[in-house]
C-alpha cells in the first residue's frame, strides 16, 4: 500500500484539525465538506472561519463539495462528519472503496444502534482489516495548534502500523489497538458523561463531586463496551479514560458546555443554542437508553442524563438520585 | 462495637476536615495537632485559619496537643498525619490500642517503603481486621463545605460496614473495598502524576496532552499496586482513578500547583516555597524510585518526575523523553 492522497470528510472543526495536522506528512489533502462559504474560504484565505478561526491551513489543503470528486483516487478516507450523518454521506459515494477508512466520528447511530465501524462497512461494503477507528483525547483546537496529542487507532494491527508510519506526526501520536469496538463505545459514551459533569460542575457542586462522577462514568463505559463485544482494557487507555478525562475536565468541550448551562439552569433548547454546534453527546444518550434495554444492563448516569434531557427530570433532582442509589460496596 | 467517641490524629486541613465532616455523628470528636497555637484556636474560636481559614467547626470538635489523653477512651482512630511523620506520631501512644484505626494519609514511608498500614501494625500492633485505609477524591476544603464526596474505605468488609454504617453522612459517603494495599498506593502515587501534570499545565501543553499523561500515570499507578500485591481494578475506582483525575484537574491541590510552578520555571525551592505546605509527591518519588529498583518495573513518568526534583531535569526535557519513548502499542 501506498499512502500519497488523504482525503477527509467533514469540515467542521475535528475534520479540518486532522487535515491540518496530517498536511506534513502528504503533498495533498482533500476536505470535503458540504457547506459552500466554509469550502470557499478554505480554497481562498486557507481559513474556516466558523470552526476554527484562529487557525491558518496548510497550503496543500484543498476544499472540496463534491463527495465524488473527494474520494477519487485518494489513499487513506477519514470520516469526521456527525455521527448521526455518516450513513447519508457516504451513500453518496459512487466509487468502489478499496482502501483503509478511518472513522474519526464519535457516537452510536441512534435508530439501529450501530456504530460508525459498522455503517462504513454497511454502506461501502469494504473488508474489516481496512476500517479504523481514530479516537482519543483531542480537542480539535490543540491538534491544529500542534499541541502534543496522543490517540488510538484501533482496527487491523499489521494495516495499523503501516497507517502509523504514514500518519505520525512528531507532535499528533498514534497508538494501536485492535479493539475497535471500545475505541468507538468509549469515544461515545464519553460525551454523555461529559455532560452529567459538566451539570454537576454547573450546579456548583465541586471537583470532589465530578472526580466521583467521572470514575463512575467510566465503569458505565467499561459495560457498554462489554455488552458490544469490545475489551474493558480499552476503555481504561487513551480511547476511555484520557478521552473522558479531556471531555469532562476541559473547558473546550461542547458536551460539557451544555452540560455546565443545564447545571445554570438553562432549558435544553437554550443550551443548544448557546452552544451553536453539534452536541454529541444529546444524540449518544438517546442510543444508550435503548441500549440498556437491549442488552438489560443498567447505566444510572446516562439513565438520568436521557431523563434531564428528553423528559424534564431537574439537573438537582438526577444528582439526588445518583447520591441515592449507590451501593455499599464499589463495585467492578 | 460501640461507635461514640471519634480522635483524629493531625489537625491539618484533611484531619480538620474529617472531623467537621463527621462531626454530625458523634456526640464528641476529638482532633490531635502538635501545634498548640492552632489547638487553641479551634478550642477558643472554632477555626483552623492556617489550613481551612473559610470554616467554622464545630462546636463538638474539641482540640488537643496531649496525644494520649486524645486516643484514650475512643473508639475509632483516624490518623491524618503527614506520611512521614507517622511512624512518630503514633510511637508516643503509650495505651494499647484495639479499636479500628483509618489512615487517612497518603504515600509511602521512604525508607522503608511502608505503607501507612503497615507502619500502623508495626508501631501499634493492632490486628489486621481493625486496620483500614480511607481514600478517594476529596478536597479538604470541599468537604469540610459539605459538598458531595464519595470515597473508598478499604479493609474487613465485615467491620468495615459497621463503620460505614457510622461515619456516612448525607454528603460524605464512603463505599468499602477489601483492597486496602490498592486504595494505599492510588492516593500516594497519584501525587506524583500530579506533579507532572502540573508541570506539562505550567508549560503550556494543553488538555490533550494532560489527558494523555493522566491517562498512562493511572496505568503506571496499577503497575505499582500490582508490584506491592494489590488488585489493579482498585486503581479504576475513586482511590485510583477518582483521586487521581481530581488531584490532577482540580486548582486546589498542592502537588499539581507544585508541578505547575516548576513547569513555569520555578527552582523546586522556590515551588516549595510558594506552595507553603507537605507536598507529599515529592516525597512519594523518592519512595518510587526506589520501587522502580526493588521490583524492577518501569515507572518512566515517575522517572521523569524524579529527574527533575532530585537530578535538576528540566521539565520540558522531561516532557520530550516522555514523548520519544513510548511505544508503537497502547499497552496494559
Amino acid at each position: 500500500m501506498v499512502f500519497e492522497k488523504l482525503t477527509v470528510l467533514g469540515a467542521g472543526s475535528w475534520g479540518t484539525a486532522l487535515a491540518q495536522a496530517f498536511s506534513k506528512n502528504f503533498s495533498q489533502i482533500t476536505l470535503w465538506g458540504r457547506d459552500e462559504r466554509t469550502i470557499n474560504e478554505i480554497n481562498s484565505i486557507k481559513k474556516n472561519s466558523k470552526y476554527l478561526p484562529d487557525i491558518t491551513l496548510s497550503e496543500n489543503i484543498r476544499g472540496c463539495t463534491d463527495i465524488n470528486e473527494a474520494v477519487k483516487d485518494c489513499d487513506i478516507l477519514i470520516v469526521a462528519v456527525p455521527t448521526q450523518s455518516v450513513r447519508e454521506v457516504l451513500k453518496k459515494i459512487k466509487y468502489d472503496i478499496s482502501i483503509p477508512v478511518i472513522s474519526a466520528s464519535k457516537g452510536i447511530e441512534i435508530n439501529t444502534l450501530k456504530l460508525i465501524s459498522d455503517i462504513i462497512k454497511e454502506v461501502l461494503g469494504i473488508q474489516d482489516d481496512l476500517i479504523f477507528a481514530l479516537s482519543g483525547p483531542s480537542f480539535a483546537k490543540e491538534v491544529a495548534l500542534g499541541l502534543p496529542t496522543a490517540v488510538t487507532l484501533a482496527g487491523n494491527i499489521k494495516i495499523g502500523e503501516k497507517l502509523q508510519e504514514k500518519l505520525n506526526t512528531e507532535t499528533f501520536r498514534l497508538y494501536i489497538t485492535e479493539d475497535i469496538i471500545g475505541a468507538e463505545i468509549g469515544g461515545a459514551v464519553k460525551n454523555v458523561i461529559a455532560i452529567a459533569t459538566g451539570a454537576s460542575d454547573g450546579l456548583g457542586l465541586g471537583n470532589n463531586a465530578r472526580a466521583s462522577l467521572i470514575t463512575r462514568g467510566l465503569y458505565e463505559m467499561t459495560k457498554v463496551a462489554k455488552a458490544f463485544g469490545g475489551k474493558p482494557e480499552t476503555l481504561y487507555g487513551l480511547a476511555g479514560l484520557g478521552d473522558l478525562v479531556l471531555t469532562a475536565t476541559g473547558e473546550l468541550s461542547r458536551n460539557r458546555r451544555f452540560g455546565i448551562l443545564l447545571g445554570k439552569g438553562y432549558s435544553v433548547e437554550e443550551a443548544l443554542k448557546e452552544v451553536g454546534q453539534v452536541v454529541e453527546g444529546v444524540k449518544t444518550v438517546e442510543a444508550l437508553k435503548k441500549i440498556q434495554e437491549k442488552f438489560g444492563i443498567e447505566l444510572p448516569i446516562s439513565e438520568v442524563v436521557y431523563q434531564v434531557v428528553y423528559e424534564g427530570l431537574s439537573p438537582k433532582e438526577a444528582v439526588r438520585i445518583l447520591m441515592s442509589r449507590q451501593p455499599k460496596k464499589e463495585g467492578f
